[in-house]
């Protein structure tokens, strides 16, 4: 179980020598085999390029040379990153017969270069459009801490790998909270980084142009922050003498009592929060779902007239009822977006940080695929993004931390900064986890 | 006719103290009194005011003050401009009863500050929907040089008002044409400055987010290139030794050969020009009037809601067929003009300046209402901006100048320049004014 190890671990054991990147892929190959079936996280095992990239690592230390702060560590992507001379699915069928990637994208081309050596691809919702990873072409991933509940989507696949110690590091995206969502329901942390920021989402499929972001996902703050600076070179930000915010209404409004005694205890462990309101955080949430809708199904259009029936109907329909919107309704969309944002400048004139549960609570039962909104049962898969998607709107960089419940299933809560503060994410999520009211649990079972 | 005297004229006598701002405003006045109910371009005269801001202007010059670079020119506002104390009518029943400006818009005010005195708003489409100047409530203006024919809009009271000489001066807003058109039909200079640039269209009632911008009409270079400078303080770009291209295909393939032969002049008389497509210029026409109906449509949909049949009937279809317009559609158009302006940014590697017609060919008459696209008549109100649109998509300043033609019905052409290069064109519209290729002509029985 190569991959319960730590990336920071694996990494100064390879750059010292010490281990053989190329035994460490091939444990974390071997692990995969063996376990993965179970947990249905990964779509491809890459095996001849991990054991290549690794062979270059050790060649590299083999030389004297340094081969980077990610030496040897095994790391997954979502399948909608591209990766040379593989097809780049974004989960669908559609695309089976899609040109293969020329190059990697550069988020992989990063993390190769520092070293990291990428195992494979892994399960996500059909274009990413859904919060359950349940794909009609490639399954459903299991929560590795109780194989009956979801593991959250989109990027379920890449999370639960992450969360069962397959690998220490993976890749996914989130556009209205698919990183934040299956971070928070598998118990580990994920970055959603500014949108328009660091990284780039170049050579990622594109699903809502307007709020794509691509990110990492790790079980610690300390493997966080590491990733971070190797992706974005970004600086520390101290996370001392801060002016932190609780979100009220809508984010207390459905929200397990366990989640909001988890975001009242991270608040105490910063020197206290006061709590604040979002302005019309419902209409944030509305104002995203039709934005995500209307363009995604632009991006669709050509392709649904020719393939409807290619679409997992789940995604499908939306896509259609997307393209088919009104666009005043759009622009209207569009136009609260501007007034938000602005709203969002005035919070973050009064407050470094903000505090949100990521979810309502622990991940739904696949049995139910539901989770409770206002007293009704909803689907899960279209609305575990209560608390996320109103912040897609604003563009702000948040990372998705576990809280520290041994034993109990995972709860997220969402930091949340001004744009380009996510060295100040880094430094208050490895403050939590120093201090143990965050921190990664290994599921019972893994 | 005070107004028939240049605004240059005017600022150096009323500066000197030869004549006085009050007296010129009482000429102007009665002027118009006497000559606009066989026009129609005016919908308010602001006798109060222009007696007292012309007051202020003569009381500055006996105390030995700077009165300003326009000092006592008088001018006037398409009736979408903030006038402090007026409604705002945009050309609208509708917003008979809206509360009054509380100050002048930004460029109004401008103008006031460099000594211009407004005299009265003029006749548009009703909310700049239209390039005709044919409104359901304040009437239809007339050509100066032919009143059987069209002004041309939707800036068409503004451009008739200098045409005819009543003023020196006015303001209008182009959003597809509606400042290119009228100057052409009109015989007169027609500033659409670059969209986003200077001068800034706050203060005046919104049309097209996307592609709304506002600028001068004058009769001559000279007197556009002072006016130009107050607005914006530009700088001279002088020139000389230009690369300049004729727009062929969509640009020729329905002009008037005195159109063509005019273009042609122009180039001969900056040392030559090459011709050069624009790329996909049917499709630039398309994606500008899909975003102008969706926008416009989103703008106007709280209002169609409960006043429907308050609108021009002419207006009130497009905004009603833009707001239910598909959001897939429009954010194709959206995607089209950032590819459109990718290849616009090539063109300017290879060009300083492009010229095009502004129109097919002279007004057309109202009896007839339309002109011929392809062998067809279509409706002039919804066409006349074939030409103009195309640009407005781009993005870029482009002058209108009018042929020299004395006696013969007003043809303009577009001097196209890259965005920012305003200056450029004010130093080619002289150079062309100079050596009598463009120019004003007063109209024969104005």
């Amino acid at each position: 179980m190569s991959g319960a190890r730590s990336a920071i671990d694996i990494a100064a054991a390879v750059r010292s020598g010490r281990e053989s990147a190329v035994a460490i892929a091939r444990a974390t190959l071997a692990d995969i085999a063996a376990r993965d079936p179970a947990l249905n996280a990964f779509t491809r095992i890459l095996e001849a390029r991990a054991l290549a990239d690794a062979a270059r690592v050790d060649a590299v230390v083999a030389a004297g040379g340094d081969p980077g702060p990610l030496a040897g560590v095994p790391f997954a992507t979502k399948d909608l990153f591209d990766v040379a001379g593989e097809v780049t699915t974004a989960g669908s069928a559609i695309r089976a017969d899609a040109p293969p990637a020329a190059e990697d994208a550069p988020i992989v081309a990063t993390l190769a270069a520092a070293g990291a050596v990428l195992v494979g691809t892994t399960v996500m919702d059909e274009f990413a459009y859904g919060f359950a990873t349940e794909n009609a072409h490639h399954g459903r991933t299991l929560n590795p801490h109780d194989r009956e509940r979801l593991a959250g989507g989109s990027s379920g696949g890449s999370a639960a790998a992450v969360a069962a110690g397959l690998v220490p590091l993976s890749l996914g995206s989130d556009t209205n909270g698919s990183i934040r969502v299956p971070a928070s329901l598998c118990g580990i942390h994920g970055l959603r980084p500014t949108q328009g920021g660091a990284p780039g989402r170049h050579g990622s499929f594109p699903f809502v142009a307007a709020f794509d972001t691509v990110g990492p996902f790790t079980r610690t703050a300390a493997e966080m922050a590491l990733v971070h600076d190797v992706l974005t070179g970004a600086t520390a930000d101290p996370a001392e003498g801060l002016r932190v915010g609780r979100l009220t209404g809508w984010f207390e409004a459905n929200a397990d009592p366990a989640m909001l005694a988890g975001v009242a205890a991270i608040g105490a462990a910063l020197g206290g929060s006061s709590p604040v309101e979002l302005p019309e955080a419902a209409r944030c949430r509305a104002a995203a779902f039709l934005i995500s809708a209307c363009e995604a199904g632009n991006l669709h259009l050509p392709t649904l007239r020719t393939d409807a029936l290619g679409y997992d109907p789940a995604v499908r329909d939306r896509l259609i009822a997307g393209a088919l919107t009104p666009a005043a309704i759009y622009l209207q969309a569009q136009r609260f977006r501007a007034w938000a944002r602005e709203r969002m400048h005035d919070l973050f004139d009064r407050f470094d940080l903000l505090l949100a549960p990521a979810v309502v609570g622990p991940a739904p039962r696949i049995a139910d695929g539901t989770i409770l909104v206002d007293g009704k049962p909803v689907p899960a898969r279209a609305n575990l993004g209560l608390y996320t998607q109103p912040l897609t709107l604003l563009g702000v960089p948040v990372l998705a931390v576990p809280l520290r419940r041994p034993g109990a299933l995972p709860l997220g809560i969402q930091l949340i900064a001004a744009p380009g503060r996510e060295g100040l994410l880094m430094a208050v999520a490895r403050r939590l986890e120093a201090e143990g009211v965050t921190g990664y649990s290994a599921p019972a079972r893994a």
